[in-house]
């Protein structure tokens, strides 16, 4: 496993440079003293301040109470490094295991919420539940961030992007077309 | 200009295939005798059946009230080839221009819906209003995939996913961890 890098406070308003790029995240919640981790693919920016991320989390998951009731959670963002706890995490259970302590992953007290922060990740989003309209027809959470730390380097880390399958791409290469980009548009 | 490639038709509830990884696409509407594309980066799977996708498009857009209006969209899937068009249409008002003739790009007529497709881009998946719940609140348009179209090649296009700033990363390596997952998670 690579080394752990210190991470430092992120501007919540910014966290679109992690995940809107698509990247499969691994949630972790807390309800009482219960603590799961659950991988997700379907997520979305919605906007930048308040800093919404909305999260389709499907009635299926033990992570899915967790979250309901106790309206929050935290966003981790896992790198290459951590392909196959990724894939472990999407294929069992919270309700038969422990996977902090199944997949050898480090729970760290949040700031902000109760949910508990994963240590190996590159980035940790704290989030509070800001709407949930949208949870009983589509399991659709909204969440507000409210607190975001980041390893500092790489700054463009190897996320994993599901496809189906069983199949990930991984970020590539970097394009920059800052130049062709009108100053409002930045 | 890559080679066009002839496309095929491709099942609706397998379209998280390529929006999953979370690329930039290009948005198609029509309204009456008026058409527009935009740059999109905030969507989301909801749903494999219905095929449903969240796309949050902000109401300052030239394209919001054409795809208020009709119902319809096209979400079209480019590449690394068309990157500065991708730029270009992002950082420009189909107030002001025609996209397709500007950024020459050739519209096809869809299957189902009025909105045209984008030739040039790896597929187009044809999107009917399914719930604008979110429309007032949030700017967010609740679509189902009615139609897909998929270049049958490249396997895995090489797409662009956008992280603010005028930058983005490209989809890289190819990550195949089938055989760690429960038939049932495939």
């Amino acid at each position: 496993m690579a080394r752990l890098r210190r991470k430092a406070d992120f501007p919540v308003h910014e966290v679109r440079r992690y995940l809107e790029p698509g990247p499969i995240v691994l949630v972790s919640s807390r309800w009482r003293d219960r603590t799961n981790i659950m991988t997700l693919g379907w997520h979305m920016v919605m906007e930048f301040s308040p800093s919404l991320v909305g999260c389709m989390i499907s009635g299926g998951n033990h992570s899915f109470r967790l979250i309901r009731d106790s309206g929050e959670c935290v966003i981790n963002l896992p790198t290459t490094a951590l392909t196959d706890t990724v894939v472990g995490i999407g294929n069992t259970s919270g309700a038969a295991i422990d996977k902090f302590e199944t997949f050898g992953l480090t729970a760290e007290a949040a700031q902000e919420v109760g949910a508990p922060l994963i240590r190996e990740c590159h980035a940790n989003f704290e989030c509070r539940l800001h709407d949930d309209t949208l949870v009983d027809r589509y399991n659709v959470f909204i969440f507000e961030v409210v607190k975001a730390h980041v390893a500092p380097t790489p700054k463009h880390p190897k996320t994993l992007h599901y496809t189906g399958g069983g199949v990930f791409v991984t970020a590539g290469g970097v394009v920059d077309r800052k130049a062709l980009f009108r100053p409002g548009m930045l």
